[in-house]
């Protein structure tokens, strides 16, 4: 079976005020839940250990070197055998079964520290997708906010102004959000690229500033799905982005009419979904 | 009381075969453990919600955006107050508790998807260390491993020649395996870094090199705290990463005796733990 480590995506290439369809080429990412299978021959268990966003591709390494890292395995030795559960019939690429030879005790109260739990197979990239929607409290029909493609050039040199943390230590990312009139407005910084926009979105909270529908988004890294999920849900409608979009963060942001522009670097960038938002003039 | 977002590190700072000693800063990185209470007056529950690795400061607005992005609660009027847990006496900055008002019922639900799970509060950077070290089965007091500056400066190269689905996409993560004659053993990619070396060191489990304690490792991006802890698992004794470390990944490599470089481009690296492996002559 063909694996999907790359997608070719429609595109808009802007550069300065010009633009043209193409494509891009991007890095795919979908979900990959472990599960593992233990216990003595009449009496096997299958525990969800978890889920992570991964490019498809080596997943069985990718599952028993996960299990050997987080000390749950201690050598390739515990495994019978590790591939994609067929059982699961809608989304088996994306599910992972890790089977350990019989009597082998996995170390599981490792896993309570730090793990992701899940409780269902529906973590494909749809299914995901389809559980946010039903939380998010926003709609995205209207097309009320727009930004014109001179505001956006302008945007990385005004966060790089403000980042005071890049600066020193150039090991961090950054969200900021500015008004569609170009200002910045809040810039909030972390290790962690979901840490800095959480934070973002929580001092937005704190001055009643939601949704941000009339706000624009930067992103000083990648736009990965999770970061294009957060933004959902505070209401934003554009996110322009430093670095590359990976293809689940395309997908859900067609679904959620988001405009999503990344590789935002000097006088140009690409528009991905929902382009009627950007203003070439 | 200060936060903490920026550390002085002391760090050896390597140009061509010269070194200097010298201090750098780097972003800080510590858990945070979000905890949620809700419930009626005289029936307040305390839930473990969340454990995320993130640079100190701004925490009530990550707490409060976490949960609202995740579609725990709906709104900021939700939150009766959100504050550094005071009856937590060790590590009270790193464990957030965020109050709800009476009678708000949070949509706990949607947590079962893709949260980090935690069963205590022994999740400060102290105990984090504690706890891996337990279940690692290599030990690093042996220095029977080095690799020279020189043959340092040609990984990077050796590594974007292979890393195909960079060129490409320009948005994907790289970890690469050397032996310490400079030979590129294995490469694997992912959007998340943290699964590009899980798939390592999964494929390094099929071809039985564990103990990796005669390579080297290659990242091609930051080193953060979870990156060292896998590493640490495998045996590896020398991590070298195109980008920046963060405090924790610092501390950790310094616990573990375990080699850290930091931002090797061109002909210029920084040494921030365990010298001794790496050769200037």
């Amino acid at each position: 079976m063909p694996v999907h480590m790359i997608d070719a995506i429609p595109v808009i290439k802007v550069r300065a005020l010009e633009c043209a369809d193409t494509t891009d080429e991007l890095a795919a990412e979908e979900p990959l839940e472990i599960r593992l299978e233990y216990g003595a021959d009449f009496e096997r268990t299958v525990k969800n250990i978890s889920v992570t966003m991964r490019t498809p591709g080596n997943d069985a390494e990718l599952a028993v070197g996960f299990l050997f890292t987080e000390g749950i395995i201690q050598s390739v030795n515990d495994v019978q055998f590790a591939r994609h559960n067929f059982a699961c019939a809608e989304n088996r690429q994306n599910v992972m079964l890790v089977s350990l030879k019989n009597n082998v005790v996995p170390h599981l109260q490792s896993s309570d520290r730090n793990f992701y739990t899940t409780s269902s197979c529906g973590v494909c990239g749809k299914s995901s997708i389809n559980s946010i929607r039903t939380v998010n409290q926003y709609t995205y029909s209207k097309d009320d906010n727009c930004i014109s493609a001179s505001m956006l050039y302008t945007f990385p040199e005004q966060l790089r102004a403000q980042q005071d943390l890049f600066e020193q230590t150039g090991g961090i990312h950054a969200s900021a959000l500015f008004s569609s009139d170009g200002e910045l407005l809040l810039v909030r910084e972390d290790v962690g690229r979901h840490n800095a926009l959480d934070k973002l979105i929580g001092a937005a909270l704190n001055e009643s500033l939601l949704p941000l529908n009339d706000k624009v988004l930067l992103l000083s890294g990648r736009a990965s799905f999770e970061l294009v999920q957060k933004a959902a849900m505070a209401g934003i409608n554009i996110i322009a982005a430093v670095g590359a979009p990976s293809t689940l963060a395309v997908q859900l942001a067609e679904e959620f009419n988001i405009t999503l522009c990344g590789f935002l670097r000097g006088q140009r960038f690409n528009i991905y979904t929902s382009p009627q938002r950007i203003i070439l003039t």
